[in-house]
C-alpha cells in the first residue's frame, strides 16, 4: 500500500470516539431500548430503573468484559463524563416533550449516521478488549476472541439477562440459540483481531482497522437501506458447515436407525420433536425471508 | 449542636453492631424467609438448600456487593462467628418444636424491637459500603452510591434472584420494575453518605448516621404500627417527579400522534398494554386470595 | 497400614489424570449434553452455541469455582490442550457420520468404564479445590467445603443455570431443591477432605483419595448396573435428620395451630397454592401448543 492510505488510515485509527461516536452509540442503544414493548410506561412509572436498564444497553458490553475477567462490573460508573452523556441522552430521548427525538430519529438518513458511528465504535471496542485481554493471558487467543466478542456485542446477551431477570423475556429472541448478525460480525472481528494481534496476519493494525471498519458499516448500512435483517454471512457459513459437518445428509439418515436401536436418543428425539417443527418452520420462515 | 448531643452520637456511632444488632438482623431475615410460601417444607425436605437460602437472606447484600467490586462472593462464609450465629437461628427458627419461635414473633412488641434493631445495621451496612467503595475509587461518587446501596438493600435483589433461578418467583414482586420502601430508603440514605464522605454535606459523619437511623427506625416503627407498607415518600417523589418529568401531560397527549407515525412506538404501546393488564389482573387475584 | 498399600495408594494419588481421565470426564459431559432433548438439533442450527455449552458441561466445576473466588471465569479458555481435547471430542460426538460414537456409547461396558473414569476425576477436583480455597482463606473451612464442592459437582449447576438462561429448563430438575446423588457424594467428600487438610482427620491424604475414589466409583457402578438412581444415602441422611430434626411430628402437628394463629403462614400456604396451579396450568398450555 502507498503512503496517503497509510496515512488515511493511521489518522482514521487515531480517531478519539469520546465525544461524537459515544454520542451516536448511546443514541441507537436507548433507541433501541425505548422500542421495546412497555419501556416508555416503565421510564414513568419507575424512571431508576428505566435509567438502569439503559446503562445496561450503553456499557453492556464492558460490563460483560469486565464480569468474564473478574474485574468491578461497576467500574464503567466510575467514568463519570460518559455516564453524564449517556444518562443526559437517555433522559432527552425518554422525558423530551411531544417525543421530538423519537420523531427526529424516525428520518432514515438519522438512523443512517447513528448506526454507522456506532458500528465504528464497535471496533474500537473489540481492539480494546482484544488488548486488555492479551495483557492478562499472554497468547491466550481464546480469551482474547471471547473478551473482543464480549466488548463488542456482550451488550444484546447482558441486556437479554436482564430482560429475563426481569420477566419480560422471550427465549426465541435470546442470543446464544440464534446469533444475531451482530454477534457474528463481532466474532469474526474478534478472531481476525486476535489473529492480527499475535501476528497470525501480515498486516498493520491501524489498516486492519480502517478495512474492518469499513465492512461493517458498508454492511450495517445496507441492510438498513435494504430492510433485510441478516446478510453476507448465509453463503459462507453454509461452505463452512458444509466443509465441517459435510455428512449431515448420511447423519440424519443413520440417525433414524440409531435412535431405534439406543433408548437414550430415543427420548432425546421424542423429545426434541416439537423443538425440531417449530425451529423448522422458524428456518422456512427465515429463508423465505432472505429470499 | 452542644456538646451532650455530640458525644450521644459519638458512643452510638462507635456501637458494635456484633452480637444483638446481628441477632436482630438474622432473625428478622429468617423469618421473612420462612414466611414465604412452602420455605417450612422446603427446610424439611432438603435442609441444605434452606440454610444456603437463609444465609443468603442474612448475608445478601454482602454478597452482591462482592460481586460487583469483583471480590469473592465466598468471603462471608470466612466469618465463622456470624456464620454460626446466623445458622443457630435459623436452625432454631426453623426445628423449634411447636413452632414456639413463630409464636413468640407474632407478637407486635417483639416485631417492633427486631425491625428497629435490623434498621440501625442498615446504616451501619450503607456507611461501611460507602467507605469501602471508595477505597477502590477515589471520588467514585456513584459506585460509593451503587455499593452502600448494594450493601444496604441488596439481600432483597439477591433473594430474588435466588428465587428466580429456584422457579418460584412472581415478576411482579421484583425489586428493579417497583423499588420497595427499603430499597428507597437505603437509596436515600447512600446518596447523603455518600456526599457527606465527599464533603459535600457539613455535617459530620456521627451526627449524620445518628438522624439517619433515628429517621428510618421510625419511618419502619410507624410503618409497622400502622400496617402502611408504603409511606413518607409519595409526595416528595411526586414533587420530584413533577419538577423532572412535568411535561408528562403534553407528552402523553403528543405520544398518541407519533405513535400513529412511527410503527416503533405503535407496537410497543400495543404490546405494552396486555402486560399491564395481564399483571393487573395476576394483581387482582392475588389480593382476592389473600382476602 | 502396610508398606504395599501404601505405596499403591501413593502411586495412585500421583496419577496424572491428563490425557486419559480427562477424555473420559469429557466423554460422559459432552455425552450427557447430546443426550438432552433438542441437542443434536441446535448443534446443526448453531454449532457455536452447541459448542459453548459443551465446554460448560466439561469445564463448569472450574468455572463455578472461579466465580465465587471472584477470579476470571475464562480462565479455562487459556488451558488450550485441554480445550482442544473437549473440542474435539464435542465434534466427534456429534458430528461423525452415522453416530457411531453414540451407538458405541450405548453399550453398557463402555458407560461403566468411562463413568469409573470419570468418577475419579471429581476426586482430583475436590481436593484441588479445597486446596486452592485454603491458600485464599487460611482454615476458611466453610470455604475450602464450597469451594471443593463447586469444582467437583459445580458443573451441573452452571449447565442448569445456562438452560434456565436459554429457556428450556424445568425446575423440578434444580439441583439446589433436590440435591442429586453427585452433588451429595461431592459434598460429602469435599467436607472430609477439608477436615484432612485441617488436621482434623488422622489419615494421610493419598490413603484418603484412594479410599474416597473406591467409594465413589463402586457406588457409580453399582448404580449404573442396577440402574437406580439414588442409593447408599437414604439411611445415613434419615438417621442425621431424625438426629437433627427428630420432633419433626410434634412440630408439624403444632405447625396446624400456629398457622391459624399466625396470620403471615395463613396467607404463606394461601398463596402457595395458586402458584402451583397457574404453573399447572402453564405447562398444560405449553403442551398444547407443541402438540
Amino acid at each position: 500500500m502507498e503512503s496517503p492510505w497509510d496515512e488515511l488510515a493511521l489518522a482514521f485509527s487515531r480517531t478519539s470516539m469520546f465525544p461524537f461516536f459515544d454520542i451516536a452509540h448511546y443514541l441507537v442503544c436507548v433507541m433501541a431500548l425505548k422500542h421495546q414493548p412497555g419501556a416508555a410506561a416503565v421510564a414513568w412509572k419507575n424512571p431508576i430503573s428505566s435509567w438502569f436498564t439503559a446503562m445496561l444497553h450503553c456499557f453492556g458490553g464492558g460490563i460483560l468484559s469486565c464480569i468474564l475477567l473478574a474485574e468491578p462490573p461497576l467500574r464503567f460508573l466510575a467514568n463519570h463524563t460518559n455516564i453524564l452523556l449517556a444518562s443526559s441522552i437517555w433522559y432527552i430521548i425518554f422525558f423530551c416533550p411531544c417525543d421530538l427525538v423519537s420523531q427526529g430519529y424516525s428520518f432514515l438518513p438519522v438512523q443512517l449516521l447513528a448506526a454507522g458511528m456506532k458500528e465504528v465504535t464497535r471496533t474500537w471496542k473489540i481492539v480494546g478488549g482484544v488488548t486488555h485481554a492479551n495483557s492478562y493471558y499472554k497468547n491466550g487467543w481464546l480469551v482474547m476472541i471471547a473478551i473482543g466478542w464480549a466488548r463488542g456485542a456482550g451488550g444484546a446477551m447482558i441486556t437479554n439477562f436482564e430482560r429475563l431477570v426481569k420477566g419480560d423475556w422471550k427465549p426465541e429472541g435470546h442470543e446464544w440459540l440464534k446469533m444475531s448478525y451482530p454477534s457474528k460480525v463481532t466474532l469474526l472481528g474478534s478472531v481476525i483481531f486476535t489473529f492480527q494481534h499475535t501476528k497470525h496476519l501480515a498486516i498493520s493494525k491501524h489498516n486492519l482497522m480502517f478495512l474492518y471498519t469499513i465492512f461493517i458499516v458498508a454492511t450495517k448500512v445496507t441492510m438498513m437501506i435494504t430492510q433485510t435483517s441478516t446478510v453476507t454471512f448465509a453463503p459462507f457459513e453454509d461452505t463452512l458447515s458444509r466443509m465441517l459437518f459435510g455428512w449431515q445428509q448420511q447423519f440424519s439418515s443413520c440417525e433414524k436407525k440409531s435412535e431405534a436401536k439406543s433408548s437414550y436418543n430415543g427420548t432425546g428425539s421424542l423429545a426434541s420433536k416439537p423443538v425440531d417443527d417449530t425451529s423448522d418452520k422458524a428456518k422456512k420462515k427465515h429463508t423465505k425471508k432472505t429470499e
